[in-house]
């Protein structure tokens, strides 16, 4: 289910997507402060006219550049979730594709960028938080299941959990110089959920 | 044993202390791209001269800061750890200064500025990824020395563990508008190493 902004989404036409793309691309070339729409513009090929027609201004372009080129697996942008995974394997699958995310994405790219602008602009601040807490919602909410069906401790703190679980992603990228690799998801989960999943049979010695 | 650059480090001179706060309120403030020694000097009343003796630029200037004004508790600038403590507490301790740290220090302030610039200049990456690991290794430490007292549990990666740690503390700071407290340590300690602290008596119902 993991997506990149490489496939663009049916919702949105081709040309917006150009100008959703070069948006990104200039947030973590220039930072948010030297961010100009005419440069979105010259990247993407796209006219000043249409680009303000859609957008009234920096922020708001990248509110839409940042949802809709990175969609969360079980979210509503991707048509919700699978109705048979359990709270475990919803959890792996969000850490993992947070983790794929974080490696080669442009979203990724951009955060370094977001952080910085986030301690400056109280818009963008504000936009960013929100950003942040609504993925992090997911993760929560797939913690909180966990705990409710009796998969995971009852003493887990979901809040807590989905903070430990989405920092380690981005301490990892931001302050070291190896991102957490999407194989090492799972184990991240289980150490943070107090998790030992079910063997899956006898391994071959 | 927590530490604020508002108190003066016996080992530096009151004139250093004042260059290497104000590089830190200029990083802060301008970011690292726009950083000026010559306004360190302004902002701290010391002479060019005399920067210049102590530091050949602002790479060298940042990384004194960051140190000297920043002491971890059991770190040998803080004179070593007390032999008595358990590696539960050692975590703890740790944690909490972290999240300390993170609440209302110049060092809190100035890390959005050093997450933007380790993306773009890659001598303040090596620097602040140098940095961040020795510090962590305190905290990796800490948790291989409990894995192998067996107060913590066998199968705990202390690497992981230790990221799982600050990466909480980093994330709530710069991802939400709730940083971490300082009395959340513990909770999240307990969490991420699956840790029961020992009951301190009966409690009053």
């Amino acid at each position: 289910m993991s997506k990149t902004e490489t496939h663009i989404d049916p919702r949105i036409t081709e040309s917006r997507h150009r100008v959703l793309t070069a948006a990104l691309e200039e947030l973590a070339e220039v930072g948010y402060g030297a961010f100009a729409i005419e440069s979105v513009c010259r990247r993407s090929g796209v006219a000043k006219s249409t680009v303000y027609r859609h957008w009234p201004g920096k922020l708001a372009l990248i509110a839409d550049a940042l949802r809709l080129l990175n969609v969360q697996p079980g979210s509503a942008d991707a048509g919700g979730r699978p109705t048979d995974q359990s709270p475990w394997e919803r959890v792996v699958a969000i850490v993992r594709h947070l983790a794929t995310a974080f490696t080669g994405s442009m979203v990724a790219d951009c955060t370094p960028a977001l952080v910085d602008a986030a301690a400056r602009d109280p818009e963008l601040r504000e936009l960013f938080h929100g950003y942040n807490a609504e993925r992090r919602q997911t993760l929560v909410d797939a913690v909180a299941d966990g705990v409710a069906t009796g998969e995971f401790p009852g003493h887990l703190n979901p809040d807590l959990a989905a903070a430990a679980l989405a920092g380690v992603v981005m301490y990892r990228r931001l302050m070291t110089p190896a991102p957490l690799t999407p194989t090492e998801a799972e184990a991240l989960a289980a150490m943070v959920l107090g998790h030992r999943p079910p063997q899956r049979g006898p391994g071959v010695p």
